[in-house]
């Protein structure tokens, strides 16, 4: 059945092609995912498009890459194929929603009539039950889309990726089989999507920034504390704005690391309740008022809910209400009052107490043997690291240990603080340094992950050969889940792993001579020479980088968050 | 908070000390998953139960490995973790409901007064909603127990148990932190889990017996077709002995490979329409009368719906219902009026016309070239096989080459025609020999996988070299996705992989020299010798074969079905 509508349309275009149209507007240059017959002819359209295809080596990595690619572009997209392949990704979908990131996912499912008439297909349950897998989706998206009408598609997808970017959250588009070449209008496509936050209700901000100036302008230590969501609601120039002009210390939490400028004067460190270093957590819980922007305070971003803050002395900023003490403002975006704080802030009446200066401390953290040990580690890997690297930690030692490292400016951190799903980070990291490469940077990508999670999604290196990513992988050797030690099991056999000859992985992945190094670093020597080492600075290549730490040695955090969790679980 | 019921239990057990003894008391002696946080401590029981802890290297192959351990041992047991572990299982769960696979899929979640608090923990979605995940799981297993009240819990754990078994399907099961070592009564152990299939309403089976037998008494030509859910629901005895008494031809489809003795005098070959050799074709839809015991009549297990056969001249066994023609009767197990069938038939005047005999085409499909095509393989694979091995094969050109395998007696066939899940056939493999090694048999497990799909769960193999399992996996090189060439793209780069280094992978994944054996097979030459070499028979380590087949090769089968299933894609 032709559609008559088709023949009063001015510029047909195919809904594939407006759908891809669309990502590309929005700054996507690759696309990840895995083919599967009922989204093969969808894939046809990625490159006509100006999108590059990224098959990964399986759905779960290329959801994390596609979550770490919108970490580093801005927003990614995501194409499987209909149950078995989107099932296959939905813990990382779920990981995005959990994080606030925007990951467009489209599925290609089996014809509209197929649909209808129950047909008994492949990659079905067997019972017509085509809504299954949609339904599924409903509480990890923001928004799901069936495309089915044409007359309705183009505003699907508007509205679909609109709600993504301005929620940083996945969606859900189905795309049956018989619909990927429906023509729809492609004049729409002149008009960018709009994409502007709806501005607060000017009475109402400014009351609000009345009451947030009143108390900031009474406090005698107020101090800035910048969390996750002021990342993932992009209002890192009014942040920055505002310390810039109030000259306030700022501390990060672990899942706001690299929303501050770290080389910053007023950049005071990593605040996580007892999990901080002594100093942050002095300044911090002596300070009459925090601003704390963005905030998400899980048990793994405050060491087990070990803040010693009150709510007394705080004001929250978030993307849908600010909270000052214990009075709630809904509906107003913490952007529109920021700015007008840094507008309207009379610095004569500001007091501001200096904090301590934060620096990597690898002289005071070193001791006499060439074991490696975390606590000398990671302040060691704050003085390896350049402007504008993208760092990527995986849940386990690495999530902790970053935070004794200190960023040089521009550097973009990536973990799963909140949702920390193990072998997250090696997907991300595949998409995050196709971000950089796609924006044509020379951003170095520098990965962190224990042998453990690894050992889960250690394939998608061959996609990162394949595409001649040129990554830094650290891999902490520490025979198994040391994170899982210290919560329950120090000695049991299942926080053990498989012992393997990781040296080899490039290698068998595909990479040829000359495109990989390995390397095996076991004293503190080592590791000096290899990160004062140009070559190895370069990263010109793959590096991959066997890392030996004792299987019992963690972060001071960890252990606290560890201990935390286990009585959590334990309670009655 | 005492529970004041602890006091009145006779013998008190722990709630996982009762799980894991009635789990084995099925059967079960290995448990599959992944350590995380909020199943430790529930994994300490595994060891005390008398089960064997397997940690997988990731949860989807875990999922997979359980539905492989399954399809052998009769169920199986997966233990997860909140959000990020069971998401990332729940294709290998949704897999086995649709395939029919009983997998016990046990949860540990965060505390139930962390639940009631709605706690900002790691592994949710930071919404304080902790039904998200099981919500996800309703339509994909037939039964939830959310473990709480501990006077429930047995009858729970029961039920659940007992679910799994008669609907052969997963079952999920939620067990908290806290609820893990709650008391509950033990004695209930003595008694084992009733597992007695309802009996069928006597008048009634006897009325569809006589029905059955008015019509197969009057049938000319009458045949057997037997399909998966007479394996899955256990009437093989039931079909041997209807074969043993009648002396009708018996036909399997794709999905019923293995149920039937193929060197029993009246096997007579794969039926699946077009899709079928030209004699097996030709009798069964010859035929007037088809007793078709347990079908699926999916697309992939139908050469896509190409069955020239009548409802007319059919009759259906199934589960839960018989369908004469297109009288249908409901409530009817096929069990109690198949056994009725047998008894009574009265041979005198059944009339059974034999079918040509089916035997391993080695010759007759071999042709001047060492090239090694689909054509000659799999017969030839026929040859090599040996009573009692399992044979799995993967989605792909795999799943539709084995139609041209003739099975010795008591080979267990592990495919997902239906669910068509690449990469599962590799996890399965390992639970697939675990479970005959648990059994203490030295059935040999023979996996072939296309170097597209076993990129998706490689590192499973990781586990099989730990096991110290001994299965021989044919990995055939074919330069990606030939499935989907067929289908859309034949020549697309989507449908490419990576080329890897595949005869290192056992020991980068840690086999040690001696405990595995790599193999590149380019002719068939070379096929001859390694299939004859006793040595490589005797399958006394992981052997791992790359075996070049040219990547436009396919089984006739799998075009026939590709070209159907773009047709139904394509249809408005």
């Amino acid at each position: 059945m032709t559609d008559i509508r088709t023949t009063a349309l001015k510029t047909p275009v195919d809904v594939a092609h407006y759908l891809f149209t669309r990502l590309h507007q929005m700054g996507v240059r690759s696309v990840h995912g895995v083919p599967g017959d009922y989204n093969l002819v969808a894939l046809d359209y990625i490159d006509k498009t100006g999108l590059k295809w990224v098959g990964s080596v399986n759905e779960l990595n290329a959801g994390y890459a596609a979550d770490g690619y919108a970490r580093v572009k801005g927003i990614s997209a995501l194409v499987t194929t209909f149950g078995v392949g989107e099932l296959s990704a939905i813990n990382a979908v779920a990981g995005a929603y959990s994080e606030l990131v925007p990951v467009v996912h489209v599925v290609g499912t089996p014809s509209t009539i197929s649909q209808r008439d129950g047909m008994l297909l492949h990659h079905t349950l067997g019972n017509g039950d085509f809504n299954v897998f949609a339904d599924m989706n409903k509480e990890i998206t923001c928004c799901i889309a069936k495309l089915t009408d044409p007359s309705e598609i183009a505003s699907q997808i508007d509205h679909a990726i609109q709600q993504c970017w301005l929620q940083s959250r996945p969606v859900y588009i189905t795309l049956p089989t018989d619909v990927v070449q429906k023509k729809i209008e492609g004049n729409r496509l002149q008009t960018p999507i709009d994409l502007s936050q709806p501005a607060n209700n000017p009475e109402k901000e400014d009351y609000v920034v009345d009451v947030v100036l009143k108390y900031l302008l009474a406090a005698q230590r107020p101090t800035i504390l910048v969390d996750a969501c002021a990342i993932r609601h992009n209002v890192l120039k009014e942040v920055h704005d505002l310390i810039d002009k109030t000259g306030l210390p700022v501390f990060v939490t672990p899942m706001g690391k690299g929303a501050i400028n770290e080389s910053h004067p007023n950049y005071s460190g990593v605040y996580a309740g007892d999990g901080s270093q002594p100093e942050v957590k002095e300044h911090i819980e002596a300070s009459d008022l925090i601003l704390s922007i963005g905030a998400i305070k899980s048990d793994f971003n405050t060491a087990g809910f070990s803040y010693r803050t009150s709510q007394l002395n705080t004001i929250d900023f978030h993307s849908t209400h600010i909270v000052v003490r214990y009075s709630e403002y809904s509906g107003v975006h913490m952007r529109g009052v920021l700015r007008k704080v840094i507008d309207k802030v009379d610095l004569s009446k500001l007091s501001a107490v200096p904090s301590n200066k934060i620096e990597n401390q690898v002289k005071q953290n070193e001791d006499s043997s060439e074991i490696i040990t975390q606590l000398w580690f990671w302040p060691r890997v704050g003085e390896f690291l350049k402007e504008n690297d993208i760092v990527i930690t995986e849940t386990g030692t690495s999530n902790f240990g970053i935070w004794e490292t200190k960023f040089p400016k521009g550097v973009t951190a990536i973990s799963q603080v909140l949702w920390g799903s193990i072998g997250y980070s090696v997907g991300s990291c595949q998409g995050a340094a196709l971000a950089a490469s796609d924006d044509g940077s020379d951003r170095r990508t520098i990965l962190f992950v224990g042998d453990g999670s690894l050992q889960l999604t250690v394939q998608e290196i061959s996609t990162i050969v394949r595409l001649g990513l040129k990554p830094i992988i650290f891999v902490i050797c520490n025979e198994g889940f040391t994170i899982e030690r210290y919560i329950h099991g120090m000695g049991a056999a299942y926080n053990d792993i498989a012992q393997w000859d990781f040296k080899d992985i490039p290698r068998v992945f595909g990479a040829k001579a000359g495109n990989s190094k390995s390397y095996q670093i076991k004293t503190k020597t080592e590791v000096n020479n290899l990160l004062d080492d140009k070559g190895f600075s370069a990263a010109s290549v793959l590096q991959f980088v066997e890392l030996y730490i004792p299987k019992e040695d963690a972060p001071r955090a960890l252990k606290l968050t560890a201990e935390a969790s286990a009585k959590t679980n334990a309670k009655e």
